[in-house]
């Protein structure tokens, strides 16, 4: 047999040849999403989606079970609420959506325009994060130490108007949730930050298959009014670093903004010490890109919106009643499985297409197991089946009885194998690095045609200064965080080479 | 022991008090929304957003069910895509949110004001339904007749801006779903429309216990570009109508303007049938006005956040950790059962709170049952219970075993005699009304304190003519719908006198 040729199978280009048009390429051929009609806007296409509610359920689970509660705030925010907090006006308010006026009428040409006389006296501007607008909530709600501390999340849209956008990872408007809590001391906020920062951590490795390392920003890198910001980063497979979460301890600062507060035990008047938390769709781009090959999308099984599709082989007229009932009592019996928090989701695709065509629009949606069921199949009560993780020709047989027994085991196995392969490739191409020659030698691509291509994460040492900060930003490299978990160590600052007490993660980036 | 006074305890006022007022005071008392700083947007606190979760956990499982999938369309519309449908433009474009920059910049008093270099080219308008831009996806995505039906679903918010709000029944920005589906033919999408109808039944009567009238509407009160649309009516306790949900079937009136094209068997090219149905937050208000009482919220077991609360009586330190120790195992008992389609959900409220405030605190958020446990019931093994939908100072004894056992039986109980209980006050409301005298008589309020409480649902023979209807109109009464479960009679148009062929359901509405 010929082998076919790439286009008609996988991805093209290759992620060597091209890989940000690889990236575009794989989430079209999964049918994830695609550009709208509206500027920078995404239509989250329903395999994408499923994804999104598989990630709601799963963290919507573990924000409850650390004694979070959902609510709903509005989608505008009025100016005058925005301007409260200097540092965060700063930040955020510059490219954002503006609401002026509320009625259409018809205009000159026929068509519609604003109504002048609908002018709003106050502009709104469409949340591109609510901390503001919550805030003025919260301080309706908190009166005492007993109403603390206040666990909030929200799941909800955003917008903030992006010029260059990127399916998931950077648009205009996306989904995310974001968690908003109010507590009597610092230490508490400051340990609910801690957790949820653990929360992501778990929910990234655990379910999306996803290292990630823990870390704090640098001042420069900072939520804009925060007084510490913490997040999970990952590495990708051109070797940048993708922020996948991030929890904030915001102090008082916007307590004080809102006026948030409370009655102490000791009845003295306090502002609360907040927090805000929170991942979005972006997640999706960084499972694509932590685990995706070039074959096309490749999904945990944690997270798949279906672990396995049988692919039943409708040869002829005699044996397809035979083939397709065996088709869909296994799938009923596969269904009948649990793994993990919720049944295992199955395919029966019985489309009458070419079979080379259909196991190649599944390889492409990146489904964990792809099981063939044929006429030979039937009589010896047997699968073949094929794994996401592996060269997509290869192919395993099983008795079915012990392929079902077996299946969670197997996408147990799937899911770790996904894991522990990114967490090598993070290894590989993660290295210590001290001197600015060196430095710059790492991040330079060895290869001209992929200029994305460099050495990957470098951990160096930094004096701390903003100065040396800078210098390295000027490079398009950036300090992803001082991680958490690594030991102390005596140094010099790769920029400066002045004393330094630890080394930082710095990275190209999302 | 003195009777409390009401203030102390129940809502007030009570329903034939002052009924709009003890609409706010229940949704106040039961802690579910609040008015926020934006005009006409509402927050939705904890309890309030728990009901609207249950909503849509039990609403999406019956979506899948039926087929559909979801997704997410874009939070702005281009005014060119509105322009498009004329009818659709003419019913909605007119009070809506408008987009015209993109950009803050610090104005001349120091404050933030839109920035005139980032002036929109064309403005965006903030979704008031999305038919026009999920339109323009379903044109990209249809080709041929394999593509259909495409049935797909969006949970998402929408803004119309709304001058007179009420939390829930009209708020200018609120929560939704919206179904939309294309097809093939047009019988096919009819059944679509219908099918949907129907789920919308099932919900309203099985899961809420809202006894409602399936129906069609009338020219007049159709959705702008809808062929035909279908609804849900409901009757609240002030004898109104309240539409809880509507399936529009839309010809290819849409699929014209945005061009949703498919190459037919026949290899014809042919305009998609498409559908759209939806429903709101809004039906957390009906939810509230068909079974609330003069004491506060009522909950149906089945959309309850929680169907339990257990009040352990703590009097003294002797006995304190035998009643929490019994209240917490009884709570792990509760919590392992199941009730319709999820675990029971059990608070325990452990709260140093006198025994009244806790009991009258759940009372008005509506929790099913209330259990309490003291010493003497640890003592006998054995619990004293609540039921909401009986006399706030109604108790009853159990063993704890068997009130565990049949704890769920209990619970459908309930459910069923609450669903009972509203479909008796709808038959005692609704009446036939014939010739104009007793129709006017019917919707004139006896008692001029209660504007609000008059016949209730007039079902009055019309003779069809939009002129009839609005003369209807002028008497504040709509043509709610034209029923669908009703017999053919004839009889004389409750206005002209002209020859009718069916009753049509007559009230005053939300």
């Amino acid at each position: 047999m010929a082998k076919p040729k790439r286009s008609e199978t996988g991805i093209s280009p290759t992620r060597s040849e091209n890989y940000a048009e690889w990236y575009q390429q794989v989430v079209r051929a999964a049918d994830l999403a695609e550009n709208s009609v509206v500027r920078g806007c995404m239509v989250i296409k329903p395999w994408g989606y499923a994804i999104w509610e598989n990630m709601q359920r799963v963290l919507d689970g573990m924000f409850k079970a650390t004694g979070h509660r959902n609510a709903y705030f509005p989608l505008f925010i009025p100016k005058n609420l925005l301007e409260k907090e200097a540092a965060h006006v700063e930040g955020f308010a510059k490219e954002c959506a503006i609401v002026t006026h509320h009625r259409l009428i018809a205009g000159p040409d026929g068509g519609l325009i604003p109504d002048p006389d609908a002018k709003l006296e106050e502009p709104l501007i469409v949340r591109p994060t609510s901390e503001t607008i919550i805030g003025a909530s919260f301080a309706q709600w908190v009166h005492s130490y007993r109403d603390l501390p206040l666990l909030i999340n929200q799941w909800a849209n955003v917008v903030r108007w992006e010029l260059r956008t990127r399916l998931f990872l950077r648009t205009a408007e996306f989904l995310w949730q974001e968690g908003h809590t109010a507590h009597s001391s610092s230490a508490e906020a400051m340990e609910e930050t801690e957790r949820m920062l653990g929360v992501y951590e778990t929910f990234a490795q655990n379910t999306l298959a996803i290292p990630v390392i823990k870390g704090r920003k640098t001042e420069l890198e900072r939520f804009p009014g925060a007084v510490e910001t913490y997040c999970i980063e990952g590495m990708m497979q051109d070797r940048k670093a993708l922020q996948a979460g991030t929890s904030h301890f915001l102090g008082q600062n916007f307590a004080k903004a809102a006026e948030i507060k409370f009655q102490s035990q000791q009845e003295t008047e306090e502002y609360a010490w907040t927090t805000s938390w929170g991942v979005s769709t972006r997640l999706i781009g960084a499972l694509i890109m932590t685990h995706s090959d070039d074959d096309g999308l490749v999904l945990p099984p944690c997270i798949a919106p279906a672990q396995v599709v049988i692919l039943p082989i409708l040869r002829d007229d005699d044996t397809r009643p035979k083939v397709l009932a065996y088709a869909e009592e296994l799938r009923r019996e596969l269904s009948a499985l649990r793994f993990g928090d919720r049944a295992v989701e199955v395919e029966l695709d019985a489309r009458d297409l070419r079979g080379g065509e259909k196991n190649w629009g599944w390889i492409k949606r990146g489904v964990p197991l792809r099981v063939e069921v044929g006429p030979r199949d039937v009589e010896a009560s047997a699968v073949t089946y094929a794994r996401r993780d592996e060269p997509a020709r290869e192919k395993h047989s099983a008795g079915r009885a012990q392929f079902v027994a077996e299946l969670p085991a197997l996408l147990a196995t799937m899911q770790r194998s996904l894991f522990d392969r990114a967490v090598a490739f993070r290894a590989e191409h993660t290295h210590p690095v001290d001197g600015w020659k060196d430095f710059e030698a790492f991040f330079t691509p060895k290869n001209a045609e992929q200029p994305e291509i460099h050495g990957g994460f470098a951990m160096s040492h930094w004096c701390g200064a903003a100065a040396c900060e800078e210098r390295i930003r000027e490079h398009k490299i950036t300090i992803r965080c001082i991680p958490l978990d690594v030991p102390k160590e005596q140094g010099q600052c790769v920029v400066c080479g002045q004393p330094s007490a630890n080394r930082v993660l710095c990275a190209k980036s999302y």
